[in-house]
């Protein structure tokens, strides 16, 4: 089995390092991930400029690829011009932080594996729920499991897994769970601080507002310390709409 | 009426201009657009740096705020720190470029519209089919009439409406249609280059495939000289694999 492992944290991040080796015990992985951290760049591809591809080692050996680029960009430059053929999965994270509710869309962790469904590549995206996280034991056994998981039974074209993985040891792991994208989202607040030269600007800040009668979302999950998978795909019709606005007579 | 306007090809782009002239026709237009073109950017939000507002003029008149970040950052700016309250609508664009079918996903247009779903705004994007538009008229008008249909009709909360304009005189126009949207995806080629100083670089190109047996989706109705409305959400769980995947054991 290839992979191709990439994530938005760059590769010097402790969660890909951990990802690479988790997935070497079942397959043959080529890492191809941002030269420097891309949180938050959504699904940003660089077109304006050129990318250029740097080789990285690890222990004498070769560990992997970066771009100077975005997790999106890695893919596609990992499928077209690295490994030069389909991989047989791709695999983005370990994330360090949550991708759940909204953040998938802001995610550069998720956008990577997205970018591989669209190439028709089954793809997870795995991340644990911290910025500080304790280990990626834990997250890079679920990684491999649901890896081989998806080997075996597929998945439907243009759809990928999203995985979140509580920052706990695994004996208070309750289980894992599939969920659906929770509501939950941020409440967005731009800090005002003025600069040495008597300037303004804003920093971004804001906390998530959890939704309280979620059952089964990826939010409400992690918060009882269940790991969370979420199919998702970028068909982004909304169909219900779609039939309502047909009488508008636009 | 008030109006958020924002864009992807930044404050001096001639579609934004259109838009707002055409906007001012039915309601208070304010516009918060990025300083530079952010084609491609996606859904990316900046949270590494800080952002700065600038004022610009025309005719000797404000015509609106630029912020050195993407599009998503301009919404959420715009809502939070310029206007200081919900506006009744956020229309983004006018695109120099279709954005149609997986384009979509990576449209900075798409996304300020997206952002403002998020935030409970009703959102149009709308956008051209050329990067090099002939004229922005009959977009404007369209935009102007989506518009006042949103401000009549309403719509879901967390949904946009993704219009496209075929490049053409409003007599070529055949008419609007309510689409789907498209699977047709880029074939992408990353065209491997040689720097002055002998490294190479990789730039990515490539072409839209179209899907043959396509109705009434964006894609081929812009094809056929339509208007094409796609209503499109950012609930991205794919509720057919979420089913699907239950009896894995994961």
């Amino acid at each position: 089995m290839k992979i191709l492992v990439s994530n938005d944290d760059g590769i010097d991040a402790p969660g890909i390092h951990a990802l690479a080796e988790a997935l070497k015990k079942i397959g043959e992985v080529i890492v191809v991930a941002p030269r420097t951290e891309q949180s938050a760049v959504g699904h940003k591809i660089t077109m304006q400029n050129p990318l250029r591809v740097t080789k990285h080692f690890k222990n004498g050996e070769l560990f992997g690829y970066s771009v100077d680029g975005t997790p999106a960009d890695c893919i596609k430059m990992g499928i077209r011009n690295i490994i030069k053929e389909q991989p047989d999965i791709v695999v983005s994270g370990i994330n360090h932080g949550a991708n759940t509710a909204v953040s998938i869309i802001y995610s550069g962790t998720v956008s990577a594996a997205r970018e591989a469904a669209i190439m028709d590549v089954p793809a997870i995206a795995i991340s644990v729920t911290s910025h500080d996280v304790d280990s990626f034991d834990y997250a890079g056994k679920v990684a491999a499991r649901v890896t081989e998981l998806v080997a075996k039974n597929g998945l439907a074209k243009g759809t990928l897994l999203n995985v979140n993985v509580p920052n706990l040891p695994e004996s208070e792991i309750k289980g894992i769970k599939v969920t659906t994208q929770s509501k939950a989202k941020w409440d967005d607040i731009y800090e005002e601080r003025i600069d040495p030269y008597g300037k303004s600007y804003f920093w971004l800040t804001g906390s998530l507002i959890e939704v309280e009668d979620e059952e089964d979302t990826d939010q409400n999950m992690v918060r009882q310390n269940f790991v969370a998978v979420t199919p998702i795909h970028f068909d982004l019709t909304d169909y219900k709409t779609y039939e309502d606005i047909k009488h508008w007579n636009i």
